[in-house]
């Protein structure tokens, strides 16, 4: 683990030449000289990221090559990019070869394509075929975040063979957790963990210690929040991928997986309303202007047609402008309403399986609860409203409304990410700004309507 | 694995008694024994979610107790604790005695004082003891998620007796990722995973092995969200917990750690909008009701705040109906900005270690964000109120007040997290609801006070 000397950084590091040996190198650099040993990969990319770019370069080049591909690994995506398209191309390479092909691939994937040809083109044939192949399939597959370093046991392995085998593979792979059972095709009959082969009869043979064995897998094409609530579901800790004849591909492993939930929960709470699933506080700010403002085009649009509801009705505000007083306030509630089901269905959709029926029943549990907190709500309206106007009638009215929105924001929530996923899209996407449309107008018309009718 | 043949089900077990043997015998109870082998304990409990009270308890009552409590440990809360309040009490604490011990503990955490005494008193004395302990500790920190069924290796130990200790523990131990390395007070010294240690040079003592490794720990009272996210950025399978003085206590495994960050995420979600932080679609909707209803009163009242700078305005409005029709486009803008901002801050403070100073310029981030689409919206805006109402000055006050609202829905929204943080509260509660109050409130004063002095 220990890092390479100052003085002995490689002849390309320009970076690191430019610095006069032992006197301004760059704090990182001494700093993993003196300590390398202490310092865990992901808390190495922490400090790396508070680095200038030159110093990062530099840093990465005198550590060992095994410590710069695990701090890689760990460092954000365009961080990382920078990194490798600023570093000499051969130390380059020399890092990604040591890196875990998943991983690798990661990084590969978002460097341009100029770039990421030279990188390969100067890995060995194996490794650099290895990689082209992970880059062919979808990033977001299970596929993409696929470890093809696994241990495979052919079936006519006995259980001693086969903990032989893996005491021998150990060394090289990076996480021998489990023992994949194949027959001669790679087909994928079953998985042994380390401790059952340890706890089985030692003349069985592997074939038949998962005889009858229900192979839980997924397939290659499987989207990547399918592959983690798979694995998340039956805490293994680490997901075989198959084809769709089941030969094994690779596995997805739980720390990938743990990666990819954060990343579909973030997706999620700002999918809801329209920021990039993607965007974090690193994010530059120009790039999130550009993603937001089409979404913010969007809620103006939306929010344009609320207000031609009220524009129909102008001349009943005209007439009683307390009535204009009032009016947001029967949005809003429905609004909040409305998104606390909203809240509830895209949790329940990112975490469970989820049928047709269960998912109405869902709906329906909404709109009994949009019901009666809406029963409870408007009561509580109707007599602030009329000791307001002192008008039992606009009392009346504003009741009314805002237990009818309530019901319909209830509803709507509820709907509104069932709806987006049979249209076979997010079920969170710009939810929210559909949402608020909805309780605007019909707030805004109820509300509205009911007073043009009933007051005056 | 297999289940018990429904013929050999306990005398006690009175539900499954009052079925004529071999004809209505629930369904499950015959596909337990049919092919019990095939199905893991996560399926296993889907399906006795799906069951009456009566055939959970009789299914539960036929499997063996080691099956059955592996799928006790899956069934959702609610489930779980109606299943063991019916069940015979000698059956439920044999079930309780065969689970790991942090699941055992969370079951009886749920189950009232009197069901959870008379289980813990069939218990065996060692085994009530630690269940107690564990009960001790508050359900939502580190410890409340921790096994304390471990594998500690003396640090005299050699590498090859560590090997030989491990193997001998294997068939007790559920997972023997790691070995602890500890010094006669059990203080934690470092952490050898199983292929560390066969990678070590035999004479090695374990001792001599982890000298220097930085140890990565937990404290027992660290919340869980602290855990999950130690966990998840050093990719452990296990994180150890350790009181004051560094006493291993037991650890964290990465399969709660998943289930933590799960939760929580829903936490973020559903408090962001006031429901209730571990509200599903399985809660009984009166408790929905409950819970949401005092949220739903904040907001009203919040809403009427924001109605009553309406209502100072309330001479301009019906001097020009058209104002209400503008009006809560600017208000729903700056909340849609405001709900980015906050969003993307909610999930930093989830995921990332976030200093003060990053902090603050994530806010400033948003703050020129809430600037340029600000000023793009705005011309859009008064393009298109300029044209409704035929008044260039309402344009300008459309523009002018929905730069300004937007801008203080970005600082805001970016804000309101943080503030809820350094007050000591949850960054995502009800936020949502803060944020529409400030976003309508100031919006509908600038607009309308903009309008007030400039067109008439």
């Amino acid at each position: 683990m220990a890092g390479g000397l100052p003085g002995k950084s490689s002849a390309n590091s320009s970076a690191c030449d430019n610095e006069p040996r032992g006197i301004v190198m760059p704090e990182i650099c001494r700093e993993t000289t003196k300590d390398a040993e202490f310092v865990h990969p992901a808390d190495m990319a922490d400090r790396l990221e508070h680095l200038s770019l030159e110093k990062q370069v530099c840093a990465l080049h005198n550590m060992s090559k095994g410590d710069a591909a695990e701090a890689l690994a760990e460092l954000d995506g365009n961080v990382a990019v920078d990194v490798l398209e600023n570093m000499d191309a051969d130390v380059a390479a020399q890092i990604i070869a040591q890196m875990a092909p998943d991983d690798a691939a990661d990084v590969l994937d978002e460097l341009d394509e100029e770039h990421r040809n030279v990188l390969l083109k100067k890995l060995t044939r194996e490794n650099s075929e290895e990689l082209r192949n992970l880059l062919n399939f979808d990033p977001d597959s299970a596929a993409g975040y696929m470890n093809t370093d696994l241990i495979l046991l052919e079936k006519h392995l006995t259980v001693d063979e086969a903990i032989a085998h893996i005491r021998g593979e150990m060394k090289e792979k990076e996480n021998p957790y489990y023992g994949y059972v194949v027959d001669e095709k790679d087909v994928l009959l079953g998985v042994l963990s380390v401790r059952n082969l340890m706890l089985a009869r030692p003349g069985t043979l592997v074939g038949e210690a998962v005889a009858g064995q229900a192979v839980i897998s997924v397939r290659y094409d499987a989207n990547r929040r399918e592959a983690a609530s798979a694995l998340s579901r039956y805490n293994f800790l680490a997901m075989p991928v198959v084809d769709y004849e089941g030969h094994i591909m690779g596995v997805v492993t739980y720390d990938d997986i743990m990666d990819i939930i954060d990343e579909e929960n973030s997706a999620d709470m700002l999918g809801m309303v329209g920021a990039d699933p993607e965007e974090n506080v690193d994010t530059p700010w120009p790039e999130s202007v550009r993603k937001r403002l089409p979404w913010l085009m969007v809620n103006l649009f939306n929010s344009a047609i609320s207000a031609s509801v009220v524009y129909m009705f102008e001349g009943t505000v005209a007439q009683m402008a307390a009535l204009a007083v009032l009016m947001p306030m029967v949005a809003n509630q429905a609004g909040n309403t409305g998104q606390q089901a909203l809240a509830v269905m895209i949790r329940q959709l990112a975490t469970d399986r989820f049928d047709h029926k269960k998912a109405w029943l869902a709906v329906l549990r909404e709109a009994k609860i949009g019901i009666v907190t809406g029963l409870f709500m408007s009561l509580v309206a109707f007599a602030g409203a009329w000791q307001f106007t002192a008008n039992v009638v606009v009392g009346g009215v504003m009741g009314g409304a805002l237990l009818c929105d309530m019901m319909i924001g209830a509803v709507a929530g509820g709907s509104i990410p069932l709806i987006l996923r049979a249209l076979g899209r997010d079920p969170a996407h710009a939810s929210s700004i559909f949402l608020t449309t909805i309780t605007d107008g019909a707030g805004f018309f109820i509300f509205l309507g009911l007073a043009t009718l009933l007051v005056f």
